[in-house]
């Protein structure tokens, strides 16, 4: 249950503050380039200690690649690649030792599994989310082959929303903001909780482009129900929008039906999904971060044998884990697009025909 | 791909105007007392034709179960259910025949399929969700055994918000209203829309009461990852959120992590799920539903040989999808928890070395 | 766990004396014709009752096409097949209620499930391969669009071996004979069992051919071990070999290497499958079926509360269950062949390319 | 598709000239001790260039694991272990860079991924297996606390049969024979084909002393057919037995039968499996293993342009596979087992109930 994907499927081990971390992709097609400096840029993007506005731990994120590429081109056999963790400052996180940490996993693992692996969240930190962006890269080189491109942004910090969504403007962003016009502000309310031990909360958003139309397997592998448990299972992500989302329910059919031209559609409220499959306008998700749990303040809590302690979290954290967040979320988005291009494959005789021919 | 679960899984079938549809639920453990009136009453709260606040089609949804059940109990091989169609007015559909519907699937289907099954949505209408209502009393009927329950009710009809949730008073009410102070006042926004021709959205709230500690497989099968395919996955479903949801990414750390002490959570911002995993709270998911396609004002529309047309569409339609919708809504629910139950069993040796002693 | 396949993925449910069985096929591509006649010429060629060389119970084995193809062609959704039971005689079962039969899954079913379905057999009675047959008849369907055949015979019976393997004469054979000249020898052994209540075991011999290079997914979804599994998981198989099978152990290598010229191999020790994928020779599979474990001689078995007892079965039972059981055979490696044709369209992205351009 | 099992469930990577090779095992229950020397001497015992009856390529063969082990514990978070190649010498296989070995995957693969890794048969090489050893090594740890062992020997080789199997001889033999009686003479044939440049084939045979009655999952992932898929899907294996296997064929059911007394099983024809699912009687496999392909006699084969070439192979092979493959073949059949173990968990309710009680 550590992997995700139906045709291009991938799995990931490793812990926060073990030897290492890393994916096995699997199912990629035969004769891809696969260009290993585009896949450590990826990393480079989520990668921690950029800034103020992430936790100082400081990992190189150094990817390599142990299978499944020869001469430069994937060659249809899984490709594993491992990250190896260098600044596990495991003794930061002796003082939790036999304690709960509010809002993190660590009441659920040690219930379900009877272990405590108390060095920074072992399996359910978000560093794992590193292995996803490996993966989520080398998705992205694929489907680029297919003139589909994925991208995001931070749409909303601490309630502080953009107006507008600029995805290159976000690429040069620290903050990856949409809106350069409030970065400003979502700036200082990052430092402002970060001051006050505290943390905030953020939205991504992630659009689709270039997507052919009939992506998705209705009616249980859709397209919006696969990106939604892609998004819902990252860590801290609490609501998931495809298109126009909440806002849809307070509408009104025949504001929210998108009209149909013979060049395309009129509007975009469905986000580009229909009936679980892609119309061909842009994929829209919009993917909700909780604050940061890891706070500096006091906080009520038990410890493994259930007695009650008010307790002070030490260590590094990011202040708003939506930021680096975001480039998670982009991955997820390639990795999901383009287990569907091959799974659409084989929909129809007409295609398959063609493909035998 | 018209499967759903991975331990307790099931399979549907059927169009919404061919003989017949069903599901197959496999992996159900046996032993379990198959109580088939409760099955038939679930469907009863599903089925059209009840009020003025659904599609006037009249169908009887009676259940026939065809396997996996013996002297009254399951025998642990699978159930097959079926409910054969009754009132398919295939005719109301003839003058949709080459036309794409605004908001349905018609679309997506045609070019992924290359097929128009114009009735009645053929695969892609709601009627499906029967299937589901019936393989997820099944489940309710397992999990019941555990002393889980699963409850539900709206909470938003066309922007108007319940302000209290009372799921007993929400079984009673015939939009199944958790706040039966607003449920006039929704009604009435139902009725309206429905005399302009036009159709609202809605959400549904659902809780699980009685999880234990521990269900769900970080980190891809994940208890509020597969929440979210299960939900986002229904018709006109366009967001998902777990506890405060959207809300968390406007919150502080410090306000939204739920304290712990040594008999329970303080707070349950979480929506019961910590790390993918049940934390012994209830679980709370809200399920946003947008406004009904089906709407009889003119729209614009092209037919599938693209050429642009003014269309009105008849038939009957529900001016609320998310009313019956919230009955799906706990079906999935208790399906996702069933699966979870069983998968979560071989989580440590201890359980399995006790099991097999 | 009652499915099977990857992308091309049925499901079965049914027991052999319950109101019906039947199969959900998933994953056909869209725009096949559906054949019903050949499909129900298929189930005719397998059921019961022909002659003298099976059981005496007669099922009509009428198959209905409850979804998934419209206007004669398959839809992209889901077809269930549905075959209701007419013959069941539950009295027959009766003096075996608390009785294990030797040979039979009895004994497993009551202390996997802890229930017992005395009816002939429920679930694990032979009868559920009918449902395979339907699925198969479609599959067989679909990659004749592709120019692949599926043929097949009885190659041994009793230990007498088909010295000729004659696949168009084995259809018109009653037994379904391969080799015509040691046809009556055949039918000799297994009425000479019959008549001294008693039963024999025989051989399947199952080829594929114009199966193009390729399928098969190396290393875990191979084409060789998934035939292994489809066939032995058929009732009462016992040994699968794949080209010279158990032959090759006591070979050479320079013997048993096939060589390779311009216009294909010189030989096909292999049976068709190098590395798990298809080279492009016939695929040969051998099957071997133990005699049927029902018979009327008085045995030594024990009762649901482990008494001993000594016990004469009753009922109608095939006295060479590989006859019937060669039709099964075709079935599943038409339906394996279909999925892997299905499954081999992303294997690389010159062909992924070709099919999105 | 390189990843095996539904609830224990592993995945491997890398080439035999690659970087490394290696596996995620997932879904092991947390709280098993890990004992690395163990793991380490099972591939001890699998790794080449131990005797003059296996190729002289020597490899460390030296694991080690990443993630998922805390304070020599699993965690229940995915196990990665993985074996860096120290000694592939690539420039052996140069020579062979554009020819297709006969016998070999070569052919195939090149025709399904359009590349050709030259380097000892990259992925499809039998280097591979020695991940499987890896995983197979654990799940021996897992079912040894239940009771459950595997045992395996060699009981033919190149057509000289064991006429008795004593696993606990075979230990200690270097071809790992069942009969001390039978195996000068077994390795003389060997050592005699070694020299006339050729090469042998082998059968193992695989046993597993107390599992519990009712593993495998009826009817589409039963124990035999898992089994069989397990087994026909490593490297040059042709054939699969279960109990009797090919025997029962020519068998009648009054003696293919296995009576059954109040304390068990009078015999184990059945090998025992009845119905897909263990019966409590030892589990006994049949693993027919074609002879090595590469061989050093002249052969006529095709380059990747289809020109007709005769052409001596070069490098080191092992003169009979089935000897280091019977190591893996109780790898695979630990998987099995420590698979269908946790399968079974969730059969009934009674140990449902039992388990969340």
């Amino acid at each position: 249950m550590n992997s995700f994907g139906y045709k291009l499927r991938y799995t990931t081990f490793g812990e926060s503050h073990g030897k290492a971390i890393g994916c096995v992709l699997d199912g990629l097609p035969a004769g891809l380039a696969i260009d290993e400096a585009y896949i450590q840029s990826e990393l480079d993007r989520r990668k921690p200690g950029k800034s103020e506005f992430e936790t100082a731990r400081k990992e190189a994120d150094k990817v390599e690649i142990l299978s499944g590429v020869f001469e430069g081109k994937s060659t249809g056999t899984p490709i594993a690649m491992v990250i190896f963790n260098t600044n596990q400052k495991s003794k930061d996180y002796t003082n939790i030792k036999d304690v709960f940490r509010p809002g993190h996993a660590d009441f659920t693992y040690f219930h379900k599994y009877g272990i405590r692996d108390y060095r920074g969240g072992g399996r359910s930190s978000a560093r794992e989310t590193a292995a996803r962006v490996a993966a989520g890269a080398v998705a992205k080189l694929m489907i680029r082959e297919l003139g589909i491109e994925v991208l995001s942004g931070i749409s909303e910090v601490a309630g502080i929303k953009a107006e507008k969504f600029d995805y290159q403007s976000a690429k040069s962003s620290i903050i990856y903001a949409l809106d350069a016009q409030k970065e400003e502000e979502q700036k200082n309310a990052i430092l402002e909780a970060k001051n006050r031990h505290d943390s905030v909360g953020g939205v991504s958003r992630v659009i689709i482009k270039g997507v052919p139309i009939g992506l998705g397997q209705p009616l249980y592998y859709k397209l919006d129900g696969v990106l939604a448990d892609a998004m819902m299972g990252l860590n801290a992500v609490k609501a998931v929008e495809i298109g126009d989302g909440c806002l849809s329910a307070s509408s009104l059919g025949s504001l929210n039906n998108d009209a149909i031209r013979a060049n395309g559609f009129l509007s975009n409220h469905a986000g580009g999904i229909l009936g679980g499959m892609s119309n061909g306008e842009d994929i829209v998700v919009n993917v909700y971060f909780k604050p940061t749990p890891s706070i500096f303040q006091e906080q009520h809590t038990v410890t493994t044998t259930n007695e009650e302690v008010d307790f002070s979290l030490k260590g590094r954290h990011d202040p708003c884990v939506a930021i680096r967040g975001t480039v998670v979320c982009e991955a997820m988005a390639a990795l999901v697009i383009a287990d569907m291009l091959l799974l659409n494959m084989g929909s129809n005789m007409e295609g398959v025909s063609k493909y035998y021919s």
